[in-house]
């Protein structure tokens, strides 16, 4: 079926400002709290959030095969199991509709006063309910650069990273949407040279720059999913903030891994970008530096340009860029990432998320974290009111942005953003 | 409030064979598919599965606050929320309605009929849908076991164990209730003296005798749980056996912990043992080898004396018992892993499920896994029939039960118990 949203020549008859990260072609998916209190599942066309549960009781999904709740719920995971043709059918309907062409909702009022609002009228809410969350570990630059920094030069990537897209079981239940707040964690950590834990607020709070992507129900127990059919269980985008307290880490995550150190909070953007909306942004990925078992090697692009942006905001000043990446970095692509996560038949359920692992280019500017940036804190970052950042101070506001350009279109994540408070009292 | 469901003079009018594990001082929650093909939640007297939706709605519940669907659901997570004045008042009430003494029920034919299945009858179920997973590492027998074959023994424990109930986060999809089959896993490994790893069926897969914890709803992001506090949000255990594929997790594990090696499957009993029956069971853990930080100082014995067994069963053969655990080897304790999971803020929901980590005792005969047991297939396990195992075969079935028993009562979990297939065609 042809992705006709994608037709980068389709104007709308909204109002959309200029370079907005949701064009017509964008179309995410995401789920809001209305002025009324109605939770529901959305999209977004410039700054207008758009009620799909009002559109299809007012009769715009007629002749797509949709239950007739399926977008009056507070999650999008039943959604996402009806699948890529469902998914394409009222993503092409939507841009149907709000086409310039269309005179059908455009002459409405009435009908428009019921299904858009501003941004302002609604809170978005996390968009599907994660009931497993997986994170990588695929971008080379990273690897290398926390392997130089704990291991040396020589010894920077560890012998499986180049045969295995490392990856590692988190947290789903503190996954929260841009805009609510993260704290400071407590937690044991070793002091340099001390042989005893001691016990406090983590004092190297980081962020980490990734996406995430948002799967169907993919397969059954028991059976892996082959490489080249894999995006087609993909839904979509979102970008992801794995927040980080790296003395936390250090000190607990030998030998089953981080756990502590990641799983009090985790930041994701609202608006699913579907993979169908990213499609004329595939690009080839990195050349394999050693060749891949058979069940890891694919065919065609996999990879997608996405510009990638840190900011970090203190409190009453302004966003500072600290980093400049790209998803297109990442040494192993999502394909092969749930190919490997399904080799062993693993099941995979619709709203399981998957983080990329921290994306850090190949220039210092590009790095994905404070740790890699600063350098374990060895060159502090100065921001624009003077002071200096080794890692993350309480009531920094820390945001992530995303967007994929080419001479037609702009297509965006919009932000992901997290406020740090200080930590509880105890 | 009283755990008036405990009593140990109590007698039932349901015939139950002597020794069961579920006497009506049992009284544990499940979920089955009827005859009649519906679900509810139910429990367990003898040899009777016991239908709690049809006994609310002939009203034996009345009295007591709850919706009127609340067993009428696939999942027990909604009861479970309902929290632990809850899970007390409707035990309690159900050892009230099959007392010997009282005839409501058991005098009423037609109730009966409605109310009562033999275990022939009914297909058990997941018991909870696992939000999330977490696996701990707290027997210090089998760290130290583990330890000593891949470090040897100066080096067996890291030095953050004894301070830290290490654990890590597992996969939640691949939960699966006993008498559901698994199988041997796919996946990357390094023969021994390669430098290139191979793709090819794990030879090494192993059982882990462990127990896990279901929480209620404890607490909300960014707020710790007292380790005082920790038991009031355990609703109750199962017995759980954590597959794991040794050669598989050999290869993948550093640095983010085991993955692939684990998330093929991982089996549980399908009754739900309430923490409340348990309480006859109290005892003094292990004394701490080393002071532990004060939010892991607990008053009280918090350690349960429950006996642990692991069976293999040769396909068409007997059951072989290769080894006696106990609950109480552990040497974090339940409310000591609740606390460390939250002193971050990490927010804990109704039904997440948290293991123990492989339970191994001091004595060669108690080690919790083919790994312990035969020191990493150096000394075989001979069966009854006169084969031998490393790890486990194709179409072997593991069978863990466990069980507590005093002068007074026998209070069980029954068994937890799983076929491995072949691996796939490929």
């Amino acid at each position: 079926m042809p992705i006709t949203a994608n037709d980068p020549k389709r104007k709308t008859w909204l109002e959309t400002p200029p370079d907005t990260d949701f064009p017509i072609q964008n179309i995410p998916f995401g789920v809001f709290l209305t002025r009324d209190d109605i939770i529901t599942i959305g999209t977004r066309i410039g700054d207008y959030a758009i009620d799909l549960g009002a559109l299809h009781q007012l009769g715009y999904f007629s002749g797509i095969e949709l239950t007739d709740d399926i977008f009056l719920q507070d999650t999008l995971n039943d959604f996402i199991s009806d699948g890529r043709k469902t998914w394409r059918l009222v993503r092409n309907r939507i841009a149907d509709i709000f086409d310039n062409e269309n005179p059908k909702l455009r002459d409405n009022n009435e009908h428009r006063k019921h299904i858009l609002f501003t941004l302002d009228e609604v809170e978005m809410q996390l968009p599907v309910q994660v009931g497993d969350y997986t994170d990588f570990y695929s971008s080379k630059e990273h690897a290398t650069n926390v392997g130089t920094m704990f291991r040396g030069k020589d010894n920077a990537l560890m012998p499986n990273w180049l045969h295995i897209p490392v990856g590692y079981h988190g947290r789903s239940s503190s996954i929260i949407p841009s805009g609510i707040n993260a704290r400071r964690p407590w937690g044991q950590t070793l002091p340099e040279g001390a042989t005893e834990p001691i016990f406090g607020p983590s004092k190297l709070v980081d962020f980490e720059l990734e996406m995430a992507f948002i799967t169907t129900d993919a397969n059954v127990l028991g059976e892996p999913i082959p490489v080249n059919e894999a995006e087609e269980y993909i839904f979509g985008l979102v970008l992801f903030n794995d927040w980080s307290a790296r003395d936390i880490q250090k000190w607990e995550y030998v030998p089953l891994g981080p756990f502590l150190a990641k799983n009090f909070a985790s930041s994701i953007s609202p608006w699913i970008v579907t993979l169908d909306a990213l499609q004329p942004f595939k690009v080839e990925g990195p050349k394999p530096i050693m060749e891949q078992l058979p069940y890891l090697q694919y065919k065609g692009k996999k990879s997608y340009d996405i510009n990638l942006e840190v900011y970090i905001c203190p409190e009453n000043g302004e966003e500072n860029k600290i980093s400049n990446s790209n998803f297109k970095y990442m040494y192993w692509n999502m394909a092969q990432q749930l190919a490997h996560h399904t080799i062993n038949g693993c099941n995979v359920n619709s709203g399981d998320m998957m983080g990329s692992g921290t994306i850090s280019g190949p220039s210092q500017d590009s790095y994905g974290s404070m740790l890699e940036l600063t350098w374990r804190g060895e060159k502090p970052i100065k921001l624009s009111d003077g002071t200096e950042r080794k890692f993350i101070n309480d009531n920094d506001t820390v945001i992530l942005k995303g967007f994929c350009k080419n001479e037609n279109v702009r297509i965006g994540f919009g932000e992901c953003r997290t406020k740090l408070l200080p930590a509880i009292n105890m």
